[in-house]
């Protein structure tokens, strides 16, 4: 059986991570994350995408292309993640597992943060864990993906 | 230097779990998430508390023992989850770090269930990755209490 | 066939009855009222748990318990009817039918009474009716349990 | 001492019970409950009118009818119960006792079956119980009958 | 030049003045005002329609056939006033003046009570002052109708 | 195979279209569209009924005669569009097709105006689009009538 | 029996009435409504004064020496009617009657001008009538000064 | 008379129309909508331009090239209903007919999906009739285009 | 005559008092004001009873047992001051005066803190004053205590 | 070190205070409050501003005051508690202790009344306790003014 | 043609400018602002007044004393734009240019100082540019009072 | 010591200014506003990129771009002012200055307009001032950039 892909897609000004906010968002750049990622994806076996981008409809376009694919999703919305209606419509293209990653804890946050349009559909969301969110997002799909399918 | 113990604490209802609305919390036990959690921590070497309790004041004692000890938390508030001020004061005396972990997507759920108060002071929160979300927890905080603290 | 036993549950302050705000609640007192419902209940054939309590974790466990026993439920959440998930949550283990009484008319009385989160759970709902309501209810159940049940 | 006699009014659409939304509202139509109404009624000694209209203003004529004749009143106002004050204008003149009631549970339905403006002024409400609910009511009206006026 | 008729129109329940909640409305009949009113619309010259119902359609009628007439209209829309949006439909209808009289002072009332839909539209209010309203709605109305017409 | 009749069915005020503010509603009066929506209904080979009224009982008994006739709706709401429940749950028994019509784009107009409650279960709504928005409306019913039910 | 005083207040801008915003507030004075509304007086026998100030401690100090002299009072509280708690403190000294006036009729007006604090306590309100809502006021509290105290 | 051309444009996701939530959209491809369209507009006589695009700013561009043009637009906003100003204020360059078309009724979907910001400056709205909704607003603007203009 | 005794009654977490946010609630521990308590209810001549809990049950039976000793009641609710129905029930059994006290001002502090239901019943309220509220309170007591009761 | 001066501010309607609303704020006069908290004054051996005004700029005139004189400050802010933004950043110059009294107990009031802006910035509030709530504040001012200041 | 004068009012507490809140309001004191913004005043050849008022009856006379000049004005409402009707009124007198000024960012502050009602009417609004704000607010003013009329 | 460079950034649909409502908008194109932008900052000898963008992330991109400058901004946002997350978090990337440009007063408009986002971080905001608010904000930021930074 061959595998399903992971995409892994990034949002708004997550390019800039590292720089940005340091006091929020730490010091990693998303290369590094990137690089962390993919060394334990190739670790596991999963073939990998890892992408970010600042244009709604390239999202969206990325997120089509996955299901296109039948990929399992992680997604770190970032500013796509509280109004962003053609996102969700996207997402909802997706097979699960789809796991959403926030750097920070968006929930302690102000208000215009606290509340993701896009967890109303993801499987689950991994929140405030930093970089290694990404990881753990990574090795929980990996371990459905082995799951055999309910009947 | 000794390592900080993990408390792992479990709010109203989990008891249940495996027999609780099982389309929504899944066929695991308590008693099997325990066994799991006990055994990556005994294989990461840390000291743990997993317990479960019904009654609010408990929850509060257990926290404040947890705050002696100066123990890292992880926590499945459950029901205490949403309008539970003595829990969230409670946990404020907690130094970080402090995971909020829930077995569904709370985020997804009807509106009682959305907002939970204790996500404004965790360090940060996984939810709808079922009973992996425990290990994930523990998984990350050994990472954080093997970092050398900040000068 | 073994019939289903029938809990029933006082929640806070219910002890109080008959001295506690008596204009709204009446001068009945919850013994007077536990000396109805057994005598109802005798005369039905039905084994009854009538209980009280002050403490939330209490009340949880004696709906587990009452879950175990694959009893029907009328409860009389009183003050925890209104912010409740952990009430609400073991609620929902339990089998219909599950009444809620309420001496008062709690839609008429102050915002804070008005809108009780049980009732979204319940099958059905007697307010304002005092003491007798509980008998109605026991009385309704027994017509319940005696029915055939659905094909 | 004569006694007062007992109104069941009946509001829009319960015409259709039985085969109106019978997932929600059962198979038993308006005349079946009318018979049974009626039949304890008989056995109780009560004088009862059992009326049904989807006219508000019929309602209101209605009302005031039972206010000339000094009557208990059963309604079961279906539709007239959310934003019809011009229903609980004319309920305001009814003496006690008014009992409300509804075939479903209408606190667990949607947003706008959840709140009765009639609750506001009724003696109590039955909600969920089905047709059965006009049975309690009557009875718990006949007993109300029976007490000696409050000096 | 043939001046125009006045419709007073009086909406649910106000049959019932003097009978009906007299410690919020008074003991003075809708008969009296009746004849009140008619008494200085004669002084007035002012051909009179004096009515009231309970049924929204009826008043709906009325409100058509005083705006065929080209009346000017005095309401107390009573019930009708608070989510009528037909009865607010027909009003706009009406050639102005339009002067909503109300027994009561609405806005000291209930929350219910408070915004009257009808007020939106009509030239002026009068609430609070009893019966007297009526009269000195009709008295500013004849001061209106003899004005001669702006250019 | 007999095909399914069409009831259009006409709310408050519609009788007085062409004369009511028709900035908004333009002149066409109501018999205009009666008979283009006539014509149309002949050309198409489609038994209808076109009606209006002022009360909201009429309307429920229209509704509840087309339930029985298990006939397609077309109805042009007007004032009962916007709180009235009563209206809502008789439409509840029409089997699709149910079509709503507006004159005026209601979404664009005032607050009171914006959100029709019998959308929340029409199968369609056309607003804006005038009288020609019965037409489209019937044009769409009858190729849905022909088409084949779904197995 | 001496008979009270009337107090005619007026709040902030209504000195420039006729000047001010005059497709609202008409072309009338207030130095024109005061020669009305004391000719009226006049010839009612009333003893009357009518002020206006722009300083909310000026019409605080007003009220309460028409306090001191139990006068009835007749307020266009103007821009105090929205948010002045200190003048709705004042008001609530004032033995009834105590009417309040406004030119135009604020409830169809913007949202910062809909709801009056001060109707929450005055006996009665005109709005929308003009100049000659201050005539009418007066005219009322004539008629109530002149009835016999209840007993 | 040049006939002003007409702009069919589609928001973001339509492109997967057929495979995306068919439950709620049917397995109608846009490529079939496109040729239906085409086909009627060929038929009417219709210069037609019709296009779909993930991304905001081309759908900007492309309404304001509509208005370069003075195009009639037909447009099914789909995911940039909701909270998207610049496509509204784009939109109002349009001279009207602007139709908006949802395929399914939005107005019985979530709270996300109920209000189009689109629909506050629309010419009409055509909402749930499935892909036929694109053909009934061009039928509707052809009938429009040919009515002699306004004096 | 014996005078009444008087229930300081401490809620969830205060036992943390002096290392629990020592920013916001300072260094003094509840032992410390306990003693100060003590010692000016000695020189007052006062029965005092001190206790803390973070059991809600417990609180309740506390309350009720004040009832029974018809005490006056000094209670900080700490956590149970925001949504605890149960606690304001049994609060509402106690005889004035009931002196709510808060070490710091409640009211200045985030949204979840602001709003305290027990003040809502409480005779008054000291917030802000720090541990010094405990002893004004119990001064502010005592002189009530010597008032001879009114007439 | 000369120990900074107590300024006691009192706002509106203050001095009404014994004639207004006597069932709420009790039958003692402000000046009978003055000579109390002078007396406690002098005894302390605190200088002492002790005013009141009707006047929202007079207030701030004397709070600035205040601020010249580096006092400590009492204030009652009565009406001016509510939605006074002039006021409240008229206190933000006053260095702490600022205490806010009021009379009743405004969280018990109305919804008027109990939202104080003042509390927002003060250092501690006592509500309910009468004219003694004076004293109290005064009294631990000058404790808290014989404390050394904070290294 | 005479050049219209310019009124620069300034509302509460800005006479504290410097002293108030520095680290939001900044060093420059209101005296410093008044030197330039007259020494600007001077070099256009513009008639400047300059008035700081805390009292609000005494900013309203200078309103209508700017209207009976015909003043353009400049306004720092401070304290007096949140909730304050009378000036909101007041300031509809003024023929434009309005110029609104305020020293902080106030959108960027808490939730009270974030709408202020008078930008509702004013021409512009200079926000968050300290003092230099009036300065640029003048030169604005300067350019419109020197273009020509619109015909 | 180099001068930062200004980028003056135009969001969606400003490249239609000018022919866009120009009874809100004016008639200056934004062609000509760039040309006096130009102007003034080659007289006050600042480097400029004065752009226009439909699409959100070129938006993003520039204003990063901007932040790899460390320029000043000015940005007038237009239809990514409202609801748009993305952009304020790129934002926040830039060191102040940072001042925000409306051509109409957006506060003074319908609801969708009166908050921006982008407000709640930008130094200041100009708005309503027409095309002459680009030059105020230019302006104001040559100063800035002159003064020696702060210590």
């Amino acid at each position: 059986m061959v595998r399903r892909p992971v995409y892994v897609l990034n949002g708004t000004n997550l390019n800039m991570l590292g720089r940005r906010e340091p006091h929020l968002y730490g010091g990693t750049t998303l290369a590094q994350i990137k690089d962390r990622v993919e060394a334990l994806a190739s670790e596991l076996g999963i073939t990998l995408e890892f992408r970010q981008t600042n244009h709604e409809g390239v999202m969206i376009d990325w997120i089509q292309e996955a299901f296109e694919r039948d990929a399992a999703v992680i997604i770190n919305p970032a500013g796509f993640s509280f109004d962003c209606i053609p996102i969700l419509d996207a997402l909802k293209l997706i097979r699960p597992p789809l796991v959403e990653v926030h750097i920070t804890n968006i929930h302690a946050r102000g208000e215009q943060y606290q509340h993701s349009l896009v967890s109303l559909i993801a499987t689950g969301v991994i929140a405030g864990l930093g970089a290694s969110g990404y990881l753990l997002a990574l090795r929980h799909i990996a371990e459905i993906l082995d799951e055999p399918a309910p009947a």
